[in-house]
């Protein structure tokens, strides 16, 4: 058994209680708590040396990766995050000017977008250090935005550029959190994710909830600068197109809006955010399966973001 | 530099915002998240193989117990538990059926108690199971009871009997849920919080918090069976008393109320919890220190809950 095949044991019959909006498969669990305008955001994401970081990682990075990457899935439901605890497991042995460096990198970090730290605890994890945030955050009733919306017809966006992320930017990336409550706040969004598994497998997610397919034009995908210098140098390296689609870590927004939005929003965007590209790379479509398509063909891509040769 | 001087390092100076109502230092955070009638609990907690279960440990044990020490700190803020994510990090080669149990275990405590698991995730720990859980709860504005607010001449309560966890009771106790909520509604508590870590060293942290001190009446003390077992059967064990004072992982509660109650509060509990025994322990004093009084003397217990023979 793998992991996802775990995971899918465990979530199937999870007790509930009439508090849940949305629970386990979503960015964050969803709940509402009584808030007359707002819907509360409940996140938990582990990092782990060895892993996710190494014991080479500047310790800034380690704490600011480790609440970005929750930062990240707030700004995926078009929320705004609230409050954190951090657990951090370490060795008996610890460098405590490393673990107070993490912290700085986390807190500066929290500061930025006005998330308080209210706790957390240390505890023993003898071989490696582990770092687990639990974050809160709130959206107001109704811009919340799921992995399920997209329709058959609808635009798929993309903030940024993808691929490439282990060269850095894995390690200080900005949480999309401003640009996702602008879009909903500006715009119909049908359903949104942030990419941390890469482009292929995390369009899956919002075709398989929303019960379609999706093509992505090759030519439309934008590939950050790493990726493509590293297809260049090394003929071992994945081609840049394949390093966008399936290299992991990029925590840019994927979401989908109606066709005809899609010249208003990207003027809009231009506008708003013209430091950060936004490109459109496709449409969500009635057949099942990720396709991509170049001037010649179009490939149904695998589970694993390859082209798949039946 | 140890544990608890990293965590008075790290907590010194952490990002806050106008949600918070209380930060690192007591059972729980609260917040303030705009619910007209409540304010929000938020609490985290691990488990590790090796240090709070072992190999050999009933998986729907280990399941239990991570949560229900969640559960304890809620039933410390007087609040009602609701939602909780579980992220369990793992070895690559798992047993299935082994972390299926620990669900189990979990789920079945969580539907006890009305709580909804909302998700988390798995990540990898490849040396050991590490089983870390994020709980939201909520607590009536006004009802909420933290460690700071005992005052001199308090008397002194604890729920259950104490010492000797380590015979079974750290596995499979109860959380004090129903009990802190009935003690809330019923009486005026002043400062409580829940037993973890042993009653010498945890009242050490109601009195500093309170400014301070008190005086524990070592013939009322409630003893386990398996401490005074423990104590009979070994003449290298620790005597039953100081079992009760130090031996941590009781999950009982510990409060304060003015002494005026302490009767009332002893009949009224006798007839609600007739199973439970509530055992008045000792007094809060105005001078710093715990002290141990029997019928001969009074000591004065050093930072780990021993007599200090100064």
């Amino acid at each position: 058994m793998n992991e996802f095949e775990l995971i899918a044991r465990l979530t199937k019959a999870l007790p509930t209680n009439g508090t849940v909006v949305t629970g386990a498969g979503d960015d964050c669990a969803v709940l509402d708590l009584g808030v007359p305008e707002n819907l509360i955001l409940f996140k938990t994401d582990a990092v782990v040396e060895g892993v996710h970081f190494t014991s080479e990682t500047p310790p800034e990075k380690i704490g600011h990766k480790a609440l970005a990457r929750c930062l990240s899935d707030i700004a995926a439901m078009a929320g705004t995050p609230t409050a954190a605890l951090v657990t951090i497991a370490l060795p008996k042995k610890f460098d405590a000017d490393f673990i107070t460096k993490i912290y700085d990198g986390l807190n500066a970090l929290a500061k930025e977008h006005g998330v308080a730290i209210v706790g957390g605890e240390t505890t023993t994890n003898p071989e490696r250090i582990l770092i687990s945030i639990s974050l809160l955050g709130t959206v107001p009733r109704g811009q919340q935005v799921f992995r399920s919306g997209a329709k058959v017809g609808d635009a798929i966006f993309v903030t940024g550029e993808l691929g490439g992320s282990l060269a850095g930017k894995h390690l200080d990336f900005e949480p999309r959190l401003a640009e996702a409550r602008w879009l909903t706040e500006h715009f119909t969004l049908h359903a949104m994710m942030d990419l941390s598994d890469g482009l292929a497998g995390d369009l899956r997610h919002i075709a398989e909830a929303s019960k379609v397919g999706a093509v992505l034009l090759k030519s439309a995908l934008p590939i950050t600068r790493a990726a493509k210098l590293r297809a260049k140098e090394s003929s071992t390296a994945k081609p840049a197109a394949l390093a966008a689609l399936t290299d992991g870590e990029d925590f840019e927004l994927l979401f989908t809006v109606a066709s005809k939005d899609a010249v208003k929003l990207l003027d809009a965007w231009k506008k708003e955010f013209p430091k950060l590209k936004l490109s459109c790379i496709g449409k969500i479509i009635a057949e099942e399966g990720i396709f991509l398509r170049d001037k010649h063909s179009s490939h149904k891509l695998n589970a694993h973001g390859y082209v798949h040769f039946a």
